[in-house]
């Protein structure tokens, strides 16, 4: 991921110097769970435990191996054994590259979704905040864009919080899917390594044993996390999205905090774009287009071939990165974002009271008159209040059929906001576990 | 689904009969709680369920009618009052059509993944009796599609039992992500709808209450369904590229079962092709592709639009009819399996013991010599075997740096076939619960 | 497809009728080509062309035949054996089912080509009218959705113009991908077959030969067909989008024509919804959704194999009949589209004059101001119109700084809406080759 | 794109130090253009071009800039002023960022181009070279991966060039796709711009005027580009595939060249694995993954929005970096690709002669045998050498049916390999424009 969406927190998870880190923790656990069985020296795995500990890897060093042997895992382990010395030799006996690599990526993963979680409670902190400040701020709810019915700039934003603790649920499952470790040597058989190495290094990096694994950890659990990153990318679209739609010029419900200095389009100064959500939106593609290479990983060949390899090296960083920027940009968007209460409440009112014509409809059939003819009634009524402007309270109490079935104090009683927000407490006790 | 793929159970739940018994039976659910609540007559909602419960709905008449109005809720509710009669007035009061059409989604969805565990639970039958059968069926495991180490074919198909277990824990989460509810009417909000009505309709079709919705379900629900049957669909890849793999003429391990009347090639009568396992490698391609639309299905405008209901009418079926057919036809396919022992032993045979080299390795460096050294000598002699054939374990013999390390008993012994295998029992253990 | 998305002449094309009759003909005319070459009698060609010109495929027979032989090919020439009696044993000599079915599809795909070219012209020519109708139709031009500056609607539909254009021309390079027939036999060697026969079934069909193939016809020419598909789809999603947006209740500048019998939302009758364009917006994603399988499809294994076969039957009839009913409603709604040229001006003033201020900007700085100071003074007036309200001119009138640098009947002549506009002709000309 | 898949000539390109110098470009091209119009004085234009062209520009200012402002164009211009002086105040008149930064991209894109080109030629060079010098090694065609009839190994290499040759073509297509520079302003109606600027810069650059733009060049060109890219790259995975296959253990027809110093397996070093050709898979998975937010990034919002530039700062050098490394890399597999005709013999024979099935049931049928009956020959026979092995032509000579059909002498012609190869100079011709 480039520079410009990449978190330093997240990074540090893919730099060479944490993956070389966690090889050798791989190998010193490993060599731990090998001593104590009495397959190695213990001398030897404490050597090379308080060696390797100290040691700063050289990652120039490694990388100038590797252009020899074309393999990364001898050339960290040719640069290993030139800092251990002689008890070098007892290291990786019976593993794979694949036990190292692909445990080292469970690790880098399962940090990733931890950095991820938090990202997204900080997005959950934001949003439960900002929906009791505006638990009561009335707005129009639209569908297909179209003013429909009173709700709550609260309402909407409680929304958006169920929808990222669903996130945070998913991402616990993905997280889950990928923490396993497997050091079960060549064709996964434990032919060379014993099965209690496994569970041994597994638990020191707070991961599961593979039950069965064919070398590679299987791909199926990695195409479920890059799926599941995917699906909470949507989700940040969506926001992004409501929040482009509310800051547009004829809307203007909310805006994107634009601090001082920042300049806004080079051409007209006046301009305060919501680039932030549209930044998101480009994010949230890129994240969402990891899922599909992460799928094809997983036919491999038989039991294994290294085609999966150049694909995780670049989306593990690129979507865990890039979903880190996102979910960040968004907590921070959503803690400082300008609500306008004032422009919601005209906006509400920009359609003379046409969004109560479903309780005007509804009211119309429960004083008996069939409901084809209280919809047309409303439609008439309604019509000429979308086509010329007007007042539909108005129109509705000089309408013969209308008045003959309802009285004009009922009607106003009709356009009552109250009747619409009766059940707000009821949806944020759902939401946030209390009405309050 | 175009009808080769497509199973009858399945199609059933897609079928526009299915689908307005469904939107009968949430209406009439939701009268029932509205009855109870006293907001209609006991007597209409008993009235309704009794004529709607008899009624055959008649498809070409809603037609008729959504191609007058078209809205495909009003023309079933018209055609709903005409066998009602004036009870009907009482139907769908305070519902929105997305209130009926997305708790019809969810019941479908939910249906068609409790098929889908039915397919699984055969496809996990088949592998675990297949496992068992061939738990000691010798032959050899590939990585980059070379032979690498002894495995068995059993093994082979416990990995494939241990990641179709997995594909069934995620299909249960996926269900669990859209069995909900909705009944919430214009926005959301509650305002024409009791909250209860919800609870009663969803307890009454096995659902839960969606917390908060906006007049429609959130499709991150949905996305996270579509995405998990692309994972499984890709494990069915894994497993039909295995066994197109081992069909092939040089392999030769095992065929897909040829029935008497079936014709291969119309060409070249003796070829016996993996064409079913190629069928589900398309069919896998096809069910991951409906991933990416309903990710970007989860940005919908507002309170909602319409955008996603064009994708899900058709990726709902696609997805499930053409998962559910892959299922069932590889768990026919591992059922019906031709398993050839005697090729893999040939297989295994044909690189002449290099199969043992990394165990040579091991035991050369176990006997002081470097790792380079060790590897050098392994390496000269394993590539005379590779370019010229031969027999490795006589060439080492013959090699005075390995001879000087290790006795020729030694030797000899490493090429001990149950060295390998010696862990099969663990790996049953680990996967099936037991080692037996 | 499902119907609800299919037009009838997409749907002929991929019909087994039309599919078994494309077969005959590519059999006719190989048996044309033999019988020329003196590979078989004359006598026979004569037969067969003249039966099975006047035959009637049993599309039921077929199928029942396929059912036992599991064959598709094999089950047609049996049927096309029963109908031509005994000379058919001259039918199908040296071809492999391949070289049927895939010159059938390039048929069908060219076939579908030019219906979607025929749709694109009926909306290029339905963007060109209303283009012209609206050359002069002032409205606000917008970036990230804020009002930038004036532009017309013509201007935004002449853009529209060009992108079909554009897709019309990559349609026409898709349709010369996919039109080659290949009548190789098996692996593609000729080995069975002469390669005049490919040449005169080619050329009979309004196709080129394959150069070269392995029995199949490479798929990387169909892999750019439904990506370019995919492509076309996108710009339908981008026009689509563009209505959904004008139409939203507080821009109001177009909306769908709505006929009169059309009930909207059930529930709110006034609303009239841009349903058409969402609708499109969906189609768009599910056609693009067909590239990713293309795709990989092109890695067919060694010569052939059929995974792609699946893919082909869905994604076939699915991309071309979706595509083909998105670009139709899309013509039509063109057609029809309510354009409001009131409210478009009304937008337009909506900002008190901001929509100006690059033009103000430039005039300070050409009237000698440095950038940074002309920069200051816009956006100080700006930011006070865009906060509170009032009207930009009269601001910068009162501006010392302002008015220091540009007279007030110059400052006047900048908000001229004229010098937004005078490039339209050249605009025009641009895409429609004529200013008028 | 991570260095380890990064060649430096495309890696170039997309430096923030080119990135700046064709900015510098494009606005000093402006300037001439103004100055020639007489918009600037052509002294400021001539400054401009002298100091620019001297300066180095320093991209770490220039990031502390757009930290401040958070707008790098803007920091671009202030840091350029920097060096240029007070002439600096006649760049960027009426233009707006879009324009530099979208004209910028078609920029790099066309070179981007040029360099895959480039890639391609030295492809299709090897294809050729190796394809001609194994005109003639007869090897099996295979399809289902199962046996089918003889070919050679150049006409499968003729096969590749023929799909690369085509993979050129695409790719010219797609660069003159994005050839276009836009300078036409806010919202694209060259209001503060002369049109005759952007004619002026385009011609400059090499590029054509784009007709209509709306501030941004239209993203249909840019999908159209990435979409041909993941086309290339799947044709990329078609060979890669092909090479893996014939490098499996059990075939080994080829092997990728394996160089003095490298290491395959860390754990069994007789190993040859085809590691760059899996590689390449995975690139191709990489690349084809960019096509869908490339796709998605059409539907800008009205005249243009931001949310495609978070994307294409990604893709952009993602898709061709990496599929500049994956061509190149397999342009160096097929020069150095080791081929063994031993093998190819070798396998060709395995099926006793089964491979010359069809034209024995074609011989059979022209003998005067009903279909039926010759295809229940062959079958049986075959299917007898299939199970048990043997010699297919000795077999036949054994049935009476057969040897009631057709002589022994008929019968052992019909096992001549010449029969199938005859075509391959006509093959090399279609392909190559000459059979020599």
């Amino acid at each position: 991921m480039i520079p410009r969406y990449t978190r330093p927190e997240m990074a540090a998870i893919w730099s060479p110097e944490s993956r070389f880190r966690i090889w050798f923790e791989i190998e010193a656990h490993a060599l731990d769970a090998m001593a104590e069985i009495g397959m190695v020296p213990a001398e030897a795995a404490r050597v090379v435990r308080e060696r390797g500990d100290k040691a700063v890897f050289d990652v120039a060093r490694i990388d100038e191996i590797e252009r020899e042997t074309r393999h990364d895992v001898i050339a960290f382990l040719t640069h290993l054994a030139e800092i251990v010395g002689p008890e070098a030799r007892f290291i990786h006996q019976g593993l794979t590259s694949s036990d190292i690599l692909d445990t080292c990526f469970s690790v880098q993963l399962v940090r990733a979704a931890d950095l991820l979680t938090a990202d997204l409670d900080r997005l959950l902190a934001a949003l439960k905040t900002r929906a009791y400040e505006h638990k009561d701020t009335v707005c129009i709810g639209r569908s297909h864009a179209i003013h429909a019915e009173p709700t709550t700039f609260g309402i909407k934003l409680a929304y958006a919080f169920a929808e990222f603790a669903r996130a945070r649920r998913r991402l616990h499952a993905a997280r889950e899917e990928v923490a396993t470790a497997a050091l079960s040597g060549a064709v996964g058989t434990f032919a060379n390594i014993d099965p209690r190495v496994e569970e041994h290094v597994a638990r020191a990096l707070g991961l599961r044993p593979e039950p069965i694994s064919t070398q590679v950890i299987p791909r199926d659990r990695h195409a479920m996390y890059f799926a599941t990153l995917g699906v909470i990318a949507s989700s940040v679209e969506r926001l992004a999205t409501e929040i482009r739609h509310l800051q547009r010029t004829e809307v203007r419900e909310v805006e994107e905090f634009f601090s001082k200095g920042q300049k806004g389009s080079s051409a007209m100064p006046h301009k305060r774009n919501p680039v932030l959500s549209e930044n998101l939106t480009g994010l949230a593609r890129l994240v969402r287009a990891t899922a599909a290479p992460a799928m094809e990983n997983v036919a491999l060949w038989h039991e294994r071939d290294i085609s999966h390899s150049s694909v995780e090296r670049v989306i593990g960083p690129d979507a865990t990165i890039g979903l880190d920027f996102a979910l960040s940009r968004l907590g921070g968007l959503i803690e400082n974002l300008l609500v306008y209460p004032d422009a919601m409440q005209r906006n509400l009112d920009q359609l003379g009271g046409l969004v109560h014509s479903q309780r005007v409809l509804l009211a119309l059939t429960q004083a008996g008159m069939s409901r084809e003819d209280a919809y047309a009634a409303v439609q008439r009524n309604a019509m000429q209040v979308w086509e010329q402007g007007g007042d539909f309270l108005a129109l509705l109490k000089a309408d013969d059929a209308v008045v003959a079935a309802v009285t004009e104090a009922d009607l106003e009683a009709l356009f009552d906001l109250g009747y619409h927000l009766k059940n707000t407490d009821e949806l944020f006790r759902r939401v946030f576990g209390t009405g309050n």
